[in-house]
């Protein structure tokens, strides 16, 4: 009887898998570092694999570049029923597999939104896909068989499953993760390249929010980028033009134009801002002026939770060199007044 | 004998003013509204002004356009001694005070960065500046005594006082407050154009925070940036250019160009990282898997208080359609392991 997957790569997302699926699936772990392998199975990621025995799903979680050889090299040696690959950018590696001649039917691309800092089994965790979308990108050679055992793997691991073609899953992330990342990065560049030092001093949060990604790690993003060029740059073109149009805006104090740019600005946050909590509540703002040590934060969330008070985000603005700073509560707007209510009861410092 | 201080312009900044004077300073309210000063005394920032009884400082919260004038009206009258009035970029409201035939060395402009959604006398608070930089902008005729006045009503309203020219402070401002924002809005606008509804829902807490701020108030905010406009104009050029110049490498696949600016994008943030805790200690981030439910966010971080952890900031990644969520907490590198352990044995699911 064959195992239920084999997992190729035991990296970040390959162990996090076999860890997601322990007491559930049979996993079989490989990896061209037999020290990988051995890391995740001591973690309890499943078994070293003998190179032989069969699965009935192959998932490869090897660095993007590598995928197409291993896959059809793996392929003939008929180990594996259904077959995925893993990586952030779809349509490059299923173009790679086809080239390769690879066995199309059988298999389905697909992409975790999942990540870390950190990268390795070591760093793996069975958590790691819980609640996150997670993208199945069939072709139009994927069979049924191939989306299904995908699916099925993404809803074991937690993930929430979301369907789209190879094309429309890179341009999706093009707009939603690589424009934003090279829009910070630019962003920060400008502030260090004007910045004496007196100017941060007078930065908000604002500033800290709109920056925070730029301290990506550019080796993994120079990757994702390059890998997916031909959606990012034209996306990175067009905001380009809309600050050009903004700069010309503000020399020639065309009012309307600047406030057209605003209004348009609030109307895109609204995409985001809705699908953040999944539904289209309203939300509000609760401030609260806190001490700056242990507890503070957390005894404002308990007053709120007390009072049945669900918050949905929490902002802390720190300032420098001060002993308070300021938590601010997101929560839905129908609960506001309960939880200025319920912190200002618990002495808390409520701001109005 | 004269009263400390007279407030004039009973919105949310000067009452807030009166207010964090509370019990310290005998104020005076003066607003061409006789409602706003009505509402700001019962609230208890001070007393009605009778238009005459002098004090030793008059505050100008008006809005900007009207300053020059009041400040000119208010000065023949010879109630005050010393005079600041209040506005987010300086220079053009020094520059009309002069024009107007102001005393200049009694005057020093200031602007507190402190503020919030909501405005008027009712939404004031005497925390709105506690902890918060106050920016003081003497002229080249400012005397010392305006200086000092200034700087004394900043610390008695527990703002911290930060002397730079008005020329510089609407350089830095330009900088790090109106350049984020018009990022945020046009990056907000390109998703506004290019999202058919998909690609939100791969969308990760990298586009949440890159745009949070182009939720802004456009009406505001046109304000703001029109008056700063020679200032931001040449900031904005740069950006798109620095943003076409990325594209250009996108289109081209030029590695190196790419990775730069990522690189100096690290670099930039990291100026704005730095300043944040107000020292340059390693900050981590412990992750904590939680139920999207009351409570939650407050049981993690008392956990790590118990531990004698302080959270520097906390980001709560919420899921579309999802019963749980990641909550991620920012605390001294030293301390990552200490807080960790505590909430895994206080039964958190600690991502790893």
């Amino acid at each position: 009887m064959a195992a239920g997957l084999l997992v190729v790569g035991t990296g970040l997302l390959g162990t996090s898998v076999g860890l997601a699926l322990r007491g559930d699936t049979d996993v079989l772990l490989h990896d061209r570092d037999p020290v990988a392998v051995a890391t995740a199975a001591a973690r309890g990621a499943g078994r070293s694999w003998d190179g032989v025995e069969p699965a009935d799903h192959v998932l490869l979680a090897t660095p993007p570049a590598v995928v197409a050889e291993e896959l059809v090299r793996l392929q003939r040696l008929g180990v594996g029923r259904t077959w995925s690959h893993v990586s952030s950018v779809q349509a490059p590696v299923q173009a790679a597999a086809q080239a390769a001649g690879a066995e199309l039917a059988a298999l389905c691309g697909t992409h975790p939104m999942a990540g870390k800092e950190s990268s390795g089994a070591q760093a793996a965790s069975a958590d790691l896909f819980r609640g996150r979308p997670w993208a199945l990108c069939p072709s139009a050679h994927t069979g049924p068989d191939a989306l299904a055992a995908v699916r099925s793997l993404a809803e074991r691991c937690g993930g929430v499953p979301l369907e789209l073609p190879a094309q429309e899953h890179d341009e999706a992330v093009a707009l939603a993760s690589h424009l934003p990342q090279v829009t910070a990065s630019a962003l920060a560049a400008v502030l260090l390249a004007r910045s004496a030092g007196q100017q941060v001093r007078l930065a908000g949060p604002g500033l800290q929010d709109t920056s925070r990604i730029a301290a990506s790690a550019p080796q993994l993003w120079v990757e994702v980028l390059s890998a997916n060029a031909a959606a990012v740059g034209p996306l990175v073109r067009e905001l380009a033009g809309e600050l050009d149009r903004a700069a010309t805006a503000l020399e020639q104090l065309d009012r309307g134009a600047v406030e057209d740019l605003l209004v348009r600005g609030n109307a895109g946050r609204a995409l985001v801002a809705v699908k953040r909590g999944g539904h289209d509540r309203d939300f509000a703002v609760v401030g609260v002026s806190v001490p700056d040590r242990p507890g503070q934060i957390a005894g404002v969330l308990l007053a709120a939770a007390d009072a049945g008070v669900n918050v949905e985000d929490v902002r802390v603005d720190h300032l420098p060199g001060r002993p308070s700073g300021v938590v601010e509560l997101l929560v839905a707007a129908d609960t506001r007044e309960d939880a200025r209510a319920a912190l200002a009861a618990a002495g808390w410092a409520v701001l109005p």
